[in-house]
Parts: C-alpha cells; sequence; structure tokens
C-alpha cells in the first residue's frame, strides 16, 4: 500500500528535526536540541515524540511511513542499525562535554516499535537521493553528494543504486587517506585523511582562526589565506578524483556551508584536480552545488519513502518553498558552519 | 528462456580465452594471442571465431548467452561498450610495438550482431562475480576483488550489486592517488597512485629487476627487498582502507600473480593497515585469498550468464577442475607475472 502521510526524520549532532508531509506537501517541520541525556533509546523517543507533535500539528492522525537521515557511524546490532556517534555518544568521545555513558543509540529497535514502514540511511546518502529526486542531479544514476563544512561527507550512487554497505556506512570517503607525510590529524586518529586536511571542524583548530574567516579572507584578496583555502579546494579535488576512479561516477552535487558561500570562486581549483588525471574515467564529469538548499536533510530523509506517485508533481511544484524561505529568514535553524 | 548452453569470453592484452558450458561443466576452452593487426573489430571477430571453433570441439550448434570479462578502460559509443585499451590500441598508447592505429574497438557493438543474450563486464568485475558464485567470497553482499600483478585492478560489489559505472569502469581504484609526493609515475601519468607504487610493471621499472626477483629475495631474508616488498603490501592495504572506508565493505578476495606466490607471508602486513584504522568501518574486515586460480577469468566470465538453476549443483561438483588442473599442468597459457 502507497502511503497517504509520509514522515521525515534528520538526526544531528547538535539538533533534531522532524517532518510530516502528504501529496500537498510539507505541512509542519519541528526543530529541537539532539537529546543526549537519559536513557540509551532518549534520542529515538525524542524524535517520536516530536513527529507525533507535529501530526497534530499537521492535523493528521499519524504517517504511513518514515525517512530517517541520520549522521553516523552506524553499527548493526541483532541485524538493527544503531547510531556509535562519538559526537553524541559519550562513552565513545570521551567527552567531558556529553552528559551520558551511551555507547550505542538503539535507533532502528526503537523506531521499528512505532513505524512499520522504515528507511534509514546516512545523511550524506539521503541528501544525495533528495538531489536525485528533487535537486541538482535530478534521474542521475551515477553521481556523488559532498558536504565540506564542520565535517566531510559523501553519499554514494553507482548504476542508479544507492549505496548503503555492511553496516549502513558507505560514504565515510572524508576519512580517505590522502597524505600519510601529512602532520594534520583528524578525530578519528588518521594522519592525513581529507577531513583532518579540509574539514571546518580540523582547519580551524591547526590555523587558530575560524574556517569562516579563512575562507572569506582568502575569497577577499588575503593571500595566506588564499594558499589555504585554494590548497583545501585542491585536496577535495584529489579525493573527488579518487571516488571518482572508483566508481566512474558522473556527477558531483556539492553542499555544506563552506561550498555555499565560496563555491563559486573554489570550483575551479576542484574541477582541475578531477579533469588532470585519467580521462577514460574524468571526461564529462561535471560539479554542480545542491539544489535542496537548507531543507536538503528533510527533504532527503521524505525522499526515502516519497511514494513514486507524487515525484512528478512535487517537482513541479516544489511544495517545500515555503519552507525553505522560513529558514532562510531564520537562518539560527539551519546548520551552519 | 533460460540458456541450456553458455559461452564465456576472457580479453586480455596479451591473449583471448573462451569456454563453452553446459550444466554438466565447461565442455571446452581455447586460447588464442590477441588479435593485434586488421581493423578495428578485428579482435571481437577473432573471439566470435574462437567461439564457434569451441562450440564446434564441445559438438554443441551454438550458444545461448555470452558473458565477456575484458580488460578496460571501456568507453561508451551509442551506448554501446567499446574497449579503449592502451595495451591493445595502438593510437592511444603511441606504442611502437603496437602494429594497428586503433582507437576504439567496438567490442559490444560487434558481440551484439552474433549474440542477443550478453553481458559484458571489466575483468575484476567479472573475477569478482566468479568469486561470489563459486570462490573465496560466497554469497558476500559486500566484497572486493584485487588483483596484484603486473597492474592492478579492483572489482566492487555493494549491497549485493555489482558496480559498473557510467561507462562500466568502476573499479579503476588501481588509479587511486595514495602519495602525492611520490616520484613514482604510473603509465596513466598519475604520481604517486597505487599501481605507481606497487603493480609489477611499475615496481620492475623502478627497480631494474623483475617483481618476481624482489619478492622471491624478500621471501628468502634479503633485507632491501623485504622493505620494498612489505612497503608495497602497506600500500596495498592503504588502498584498501580506503576503498573500504568508502564503500563499507566486508571481505576482501586478492588473486594476481604477487599475491598467489607471496600472499602468505604478505597478508599481515596488508591486514594491520586496514585495522589500524576508523574500527566502525573496518571491524570484522577479512583478507581471503582468491578460490578460482589460473580459470578466475573463464569462471567470472561464464558467472555473469550462469542460470541460477545450475549454481548448487556447480558448487558442489565444480566442474571445472579438470581444466584447472590441465592448465596448471600447462602453465604457459595462464597469466604469468
Amino acid at each position: 500500500m502507497e502511503a497517504g502521510v509520509i514522515g521525515g526524520i534528520d538526526i544531528g549532532g547538535t539538533k533534531v528535526a522532524v517532518t510530516v508531509a502528504t501529496q500537498a506537501g510539507v505541512l509542519c517541520r519541528l526543530s529541537q536540541p539532539t537529546a543526549k541525556t537519559g536513557p540509551e533509546e532518549a534520542l529515538p523517543l525524542q524524535v517520536v515524540a516530536l513527529l507525533q507533535d507535529a501530526c497534530r500539528q499537521a492535523g493528521v492522525a499519524d504517517v504511513d511511513a518514515v525517512g530517517v537521515s541520520s549522521c553516523g557511524p552506524f553499527a548493526r546490532e541483532d541485524g538493527q542499525l544503531s547510531l556509535v556517534t562519538p559526537n553524541i555518544c559519550g562513552a565513545l568521545s570521551g567527552a567531558e562535554d556529553l552528559p551520558n555513558d551511551w555507547r550505542a543509540i538503539p535507533l532502528e529497535r526503537t523506531l521499528r516499535r512505532h513505524y512499520r514502514q522504515l528507511v534509514i540511511f546516512n545523511d550524506a546518502v539521503a541528501a544525495l537521493n533528495g538531489e536525485r529526486l528533487f535537486g541538482a542531479v535530478q534521474d542521475e544514476p551515477d553521481c556523488i553528494y559532498v558536504t565540506w563544512s564542520t565535517g566531510v561527507g559523501f553519499g554514494l550512487c553507482v548504476d542508479g543504486h544507492l549505496l548503503a554497505g555492511k553496516n549502513g556506512n558507505a560514504g565515510h570517503a572524508g576519512h580517505l587517506l590522502m597524505s600519510p607525510e601529512s602532520d594534520a590529524t583528524c578525530g578519528c586518529g588518521n594522519r592525513g585523511d581529507l577531513e583532518a586536511l579540509i574539514s571546518g571542524r580540523n582547519l580551524g583548530r591547526r590555523l587558530g582562526r575560524s574556517t569562516a574567516d579563512v575562507f572569506n579572507a582568502a575569497n577577499s584578496g588575503d593571500a595566506a589565506a588564499r594558499e589555504v583555502a585554494i590548497g583545501a579546494a585542491q585536496w577535495l579535488g584529489r579525493a573527488l578524483y579518487n571516488v571518482i576512479a572508483t566508481l566512474d561516477t558522473r556527477q558531483v552535487v556539492i553542499g555544506g556551508a563552506v561550498w555555499e558561500h565560496h563555491g563559486h570562486w573554489l570550483a575551479p581549483y576542484v574541477q582541475q584536480e578531477i579533469a588532470a588525471r585519467l580521462p577514460a574515467l574524468t571526461r564529462g564529469v561535471s560539479l554542480r552545488p545542491a539544489g535542496l538548499g537548507a531543507l536538503v536533510a528533510d527533504i532527503g530523509a521524505l525522499s526515502l519513502v516519497l511514494p513514486a506517485a507524487w515525484q512528478q508533481d512535487w517537482r513541479q511544484r516544489q511544495p517545500w518553498q515555503h519552507l525553505l524561505a522560513r529558514l532562510e529568514a531564520a537562518p539560527g535553524t539551519a546548520a551552519s558552519l
């Protein structure tokens, strides 16, 4: 049976958001800071309650299907996905500022008690699915989504198939080893992986100033900042070349705070690193800015369970633009660098 | 309609081989040096004629379906795969020793004139499919095949789906950039890609002695050779880590001349480079030696069109072992380092 009401759940390290939609469009979106206290299932119970609230506000009884876009990584326990996310689970990070001793959040087990139709993907994979349905790479079977922000995440689609992998963690190409001789260290312990070299989190720590400052100064012509920013764009280009050589993908869609503000002048440096290598694989590859903006996680989550019959109608009417306007008017509610 | 007689075609840079099989087993295998003179379709016409010969010798009229395992890379012309292989096409390599000026070999177009049921994959992908059906990674949905020989090739399977990519070139992870500061150069022009660092072709050129010599000396305790061989195994391990971080795969099956002879002592160095990183992705990953030996390309090609109804029977009886014994008795007919 096709769903009449669908729900989207977006789980991030700092906030969660839920959306409720019918074919008419997105009826309601609610957001809260991510639950980080209580029992290990506090976070999944939080999003269930928030989605019930959203249903009430939307005037619908319940949702028929739920798509989940979540930060990772995931683990599998008895076949079901749980979250083992260092910036949420206190026992994994050893972080003093996390008020819990969670080892694994039983995401799928808890949500399955409430929703029979449930699809869970990593946030970058869900974002790619959203961009393939309604954004910058519509109907493209071979494509990559990259978000370049505090972290670096990839979503991958090959031959029209979204890649999940053994535990749903395909797309962790932010942890590709790029320069083993580098002294840049990633939070995961790797030396010289892509995140160590270019993520907002690690760049900021290495430079002692915010990443936004560096990229803004670079864009204003500051020579030292330019060298750092262009160097980072070139590392991203080499990593994309690596993923393209591995997967023979055609289109790359890039989102995240760095690209939103600086993609217009960084793109040629990224493109050059791809085009300079192995023409049989890289010829015809194009870069595109993400099309769904601040709603990419919400539309990504909904897209995972969106009935095929709604697709053409939603493409024409884009019945999420009212929300986008609202989010852009109050940007604090959107992810920021 | 399920096929009653299937054919396999294996296209390499130095030889082609064809096999004919019924459910009873592999009835005939013929091999010839790869055609490199005449019109651009000389090579596909060669394998069609060879397969007709094999049918005659097997006492069957024709094949109902054909699987092709071919060296790459491929290009797509009017939607059909052609070969743009530098070590076969004279116009691409500029090699003095190639007696043709071919730019692209119209493989699929020529074969489709003869075979209605036709499946073409890169040789490493076909090998992976063979290993998944009858070799070392049976029924594993998330796995990698690597051949380490004169070149380095990968075949990839994620979520039970063999990856092809926009032009059938997924798996060119031999050209992953691993050490941009390295002065090791690959035939493709990359500096510090995996093939530059570890392929037999490039190692031999850099060291001025054959790769077989180096690995044999290393295995006998020669300290300098050991450093080179172990260093190469570590680069392979880091590249495998990169592919595992990108695809969240579970099992790695390794074949090719280097591994056949030296995998037993190199494996721990490869494994260590994987296990040292990102436990959420690498925990539980295992390395296995390839199971199909010198017949991996032939069984890989057949596996692409093998009727599902034959599978259990073939797993039990392994009706290719008589050929393997023959090939091992006359190793000149198998691929060698």
